[in-house]
This record gives C-alpha cells, sequence and structure tokens, in this order.
C-alpha cells in the first residue's frame, strides 16, 4: 500500500540507497502494521541544486547535501504514536546502517483511503465489503 | 486537474511511455469524468534498483522490472465503483496497447480539494462561486 | 513544512531552476504562513514527452514546453483567499523573474495534517501538545 518516494543527492551510491529502501520497509512493517511485502517505492536522484534545503536549518536542525527526503503515501489510520515510532525508526536505523546524518532524515506522510490502491490486474485488492 | 505521475523503468522506450499516458488520460476521461483536455502528467524514469517493488509479489500478484507505478492527484468526490472501473480501463488498456503485464499495472490515487488547483495564469480556475 | 515538487523541462537553466525555488519560497513566507527557513524542494528536469500537458489549453490557457509544474504538500488549514493569494504571487514572480509565461505556471497542493512531518532527528516537531 504505501507509495515510498526518495530523492536524494546524485552522488549516493546504490548500496546506500538500497539500505535506505530496506530500512524504510522495516520500519513501516514493524512500527506502523504495513503488510509483508508491500514494498513499493520511487528513487529519484538529484544533482546539486536540485534537492533543496535551507542552508540556515529548520527549527534548530541543520541539514548537508547528504539529505533524504522521504515521502510515504500511505492509508489513514495511523496515530500519533505510531507515526512517531515510525520517524525515529527511519531515522535511527538510517544513521546505523548507511552512516548518514540523522537530522538529513526528512519524512512526510500522505495520507488516503483503502478504495486509492490498485495493486496490479486492474483490480481494488482493498474495495469496501 | 488531474496530476498524473507515472514511474517507470529506464528501458522504457518513448513510444510506450506515451501510450501509457494517453491511456490514463482516457481513462480518467472516460471513466472519471474528468474534463478534456486535462491531461497534466510527469513522466520519470528510473535506473534497476530505483523502482522498488516486492521480488516475491504482493496480494498474490507478481511484479517484474516492467512495473508502472501510477499516482493520480485529483479532486475527491469520486466514488468506489468510478475508481473500480478507472483500474480496470487503465490495466486492460495498457495491457492491450503496450503489451505491459496488467499485474505491473500499479496505481494509487490521492484526493484533494477544487480550490488546490491553478492551471496557470496565477488563477484558482475552480474557485469557488 | 512545505514539501515542493518541481518538475520541468530538461533544457532549463539551473538559475532558472534556482529562481523557481525561490520565488516559491517567497511566495509561501509572504501569502501562507509559511516559517522562514522552510524551504525544501526536489527539482527534476524532463526530456520533451515526459512534461505532458495538453496541445490544445485548458479552460482557455495555452501552454508551451517551458511549462513548469509545482506540487505541494503542506499542511491543511489555509482558506481559500490565502491559496489564491499564493498561486498569484508564484505566477506574477516567475513570471518577473524568469520571463517563464504565467500560462505556464501550474500549481496543485496537498493537504496533510501536522503530525505528518519529521524535520529530521527521528523526531515529530509538530507533534500536538
Amino acid at each position: 500500500m504505501p507509495l515510498v518516494r526518495i530523492d536524494l543527492g546524485s552522488s549516493t551510491d546504490p548500496a546506500t540507497s538500497s539500505t535506505v529502501c530496506d530500512v524504510v520497509y522495516d520500519a513501516m512493517t514493524s512500527t506502523a502494521k504495513v503488510p509483508a511485502h508491500d514494498k513499493f517505492m520511487v528513487v529519484t536522484k538529484h544533482d546539486v541544486g536540485d534537492l533543496v534545503f535551507p542552508r540556515e536549518g529548520y527549527l534548530g536542525i541543520k541539514y548537508t547535501p547528504g539529505i533524504v527526503l522521504i515521502q510515504v503515501t500511505w492509508n489513514v489510520g495511523r496515530g500519533t504514536d505510531v507515526k512517531k515510532a515510525f520517524y525515529r525508526k527511519v531515522a535511527d536505523d538510517i544513521h546505523a546502517k548507511t552512516g548518514i546524518r540523522k537530522e538529513d532524515v526528512w519524512i512526510n506522510l500522505v495520507e488516503v483511503s483503502p478504495e486509492n490502491w490498485s495493486f496490479g490486474s486492474g483490480e481494488m485488492q482493498y474495495a469496501p465489503k
């Protein structure tokens, strides 16, 4: 169900971006009840200047060109505590497994209804019963 | 009104991606009352590894690197039956016209309000009256 | 808070796309109460054919390959007047500062809740109190 868009710098090596994907998937399944194998992601790499962040930082956080912007579209219904746990795990594990600074892990959630997905074959797999 | 993002593999030839765009537009207008000429789309092609899908499949559907991820942002108000018809037509027609497997046609909808669009010239064309 | 996605043609020079980013940021802060330094944007450039717009125009507006598609994800709560002022300022200032036609400035807004952001370090900075 989630569609995850990951935008990062063009100098990121493939192993690192692959690890970021794995970490986000693991965090979704372990903290937010996303089903197993529900791993659909789009990674886009950007030249310097096309990945824009505030040089002054924001809310006391400083960023570097190593920033990773993660936008997750998933079903509505997850509460504040679940979202907090998700943010925490994504940042901690990306840092632990890739060395990317926790400050550079940036996340946004977009919420939709279960009817808003077709996982292939032209079907609405989460249709209301 | 809809903004359609289409993400697919970098080996996709331009004729195929163009046909995918045409099919999605045709399905929007014929099944979901999207107005004629309301065709705004962004196609992004990705190297292997940057278009992530579950190797094990999901919900019984198996995917290949030919997967096409389609995210449509459009106005709220379309019902379940309309969405079902849209999914069906997109998958059927993409398969019929490009040979892409129906299983590889993956769709997500994001819903917004009519005020959330400017179609150019700095105006809110769908402003409330 | 806002995540701004800007999609434009591959022939756009870096100075122009950078100015577009600056204009959108300035319009967000001056018309829509987006906080200072809250500037997170992703620019993606597309070959002809991957940036799709209606050749016939839409709602009386004609487009060129110089079209700029701007999608802003930000917090819910901004009213119609604020959105109108935002559209107006973005189109006017992009035109004034880059020469891009106002008709080619296309904007979509996606609205989410304040809990849906982590600005780094694994924290929910806009958590409810």
